[in-house]
């Protein structure tokens, strides 16, 4: 029987989502607890990688297991001998065929920027002292939804085959004393929020026009964006699957 | 001239407010990155203490400089050497007989509750996986206003010369996946509003009566409250001065 979990975890300790030698990564812990809890070798497929540091406030996870689990009382257990900084929210009984990655049709990322220091917030957004001209950066986000291939915005590293995205939403938006950026799309290639935001906040701060961004964005030209914004303001928030595989209510 | 500094702070790794001799404490490095900028020996007087581990999200301090300060220049200089987990808001040229402590009328503690589990709310919620009868501790809460004796909520060593208060709200409200305690009162005995917070768990537990809670408060005897809640789940949140003192639109 396939099983997907809803996790959540702060990203912070952690050298990302995916298992990898000598690097303590999330789905490394996930996998051991599970299978202490299951007493059986558990292996988990995520719904996409989060790089180092990188949060998530909802990502899902599939594997699969004989034994008729019990959801309330699997996500007791795992709560209780998982690690403070990741928690699971869910377990869902999913159709053999059900895959993780390949059936969530839609991701949507937050960026966090603090507009004041905020001591609370040090580990979950990026603190930015200078006044943000934010109508531009949604001026410059709107555009992104014009477009299809993201080159611009990919490591030079990746292992994808291609840079196409379906952009759904991209919009800032003021929350009390933030900044916080959504992102939804089909797919994200990898460092591209990161990307897309640092080049954003470089047309906040005037350091690039409405219309350079759109440049930038249509170069396909990985030289062109600004730096990355760091790990700690992202978060993955929402992946989204057809009820056929999860019905949920929000 | 004496001026208030308004701060917050992430009390995790501090052993409280107030300076002490082989810990760190927030007074010391404020202190230290006070008088760096102003480059002359500055000492503080807060609103009151914090226990260890405990959260300020507004606290007060006084100090006297014979300087001309810049507000804006003070508070952008000290963010700057500050560390993550303190920060500066405002600086207010306030009279010279003005005091922190002594003429700040009212102070307003949260307690956080974290009903589910959540990795990004561990250093700052008390997480409590069983339900709790909130309306009860409503019902109990509001006991506490008819009282002014808060013997039974104070620790043994406390060094106050007298046990009463003067309790204008204790209100516990859900926001989100947490509840949080509202408590304002002229002044607070110390660990006062754990064992209160700890006293009203049992109650939303179903381990004491409403009416056992108002026979504790009554009792004025230490031994009838319950074990002090943690200290991560507890803020100082607001300190009241009168207008004459500190003008503020909120």
């Amino acid at each position: 029987m396939r099983y997907f979990l809803e996790i959540a975890y702060d990203g912070t300790r952690f050298h990302g989502w995916q298992v990898q030698p000598n690097a303590l990564t999330v789905q490394e812990v996930l996998e051991d607890c599970l299978s202490k809890v299951l007493r059986e070798k558990i292996n988990t497929t995520g719904s996409g990688r989060t790089d180092t540091g990188v949060h998530a406030s909802e990502q899902f996870v599939h594997f699969d297991s004989e034994q008729q689990l019990d959801p309330q009382q699997v996500v007791y257990r795992l709560n209780r001998i998982l690690p403070d900084d990741i928690s699971v929210r869910n377990l869902y009984l999913v159709p053999n065929e059900a895959h993780a990655r390949f059936d969530a049709f839609a991701r949507t990322y937050h960026y966090h920027i603090a507009l004041h220091k905020n001591p609370f917030k040090r580990y979950y957004a990026w603190y930015h002292s200078r006044a943000l001209d934010v109508e531009k950066m949604n001026e410059a986000a709107a555009i992104l939804l014009k477009y299809e291939d993201f080159t611009t915005f990919s490591k030079v590293k990746g292992d994808t085959k291609h840079y196409r995205c379906e952009m759904y939403e991209a919009v800032w938006r003021q929350e009390g004393e933030e900044l916080v950026f959504t992102i939804r799309a089909n797919r994200f290639l990898r460092g591209m929020v990161r990307l897309i935001v640092g080049t954003l906040v470089d047309v906040g701060k005037g350091k690039l026009t409405v219309q350079e961004f759109e440049q930038v964005v249509a170069s396909q030209n990985r030289s062109k964006s600004s730096g990355a914004a760091p790990s700690e303001g992202l978060y993955l928030a929402r992946v989204e699957y057809p009820p056929h595989i999860i019905a949920r209510s929000t």
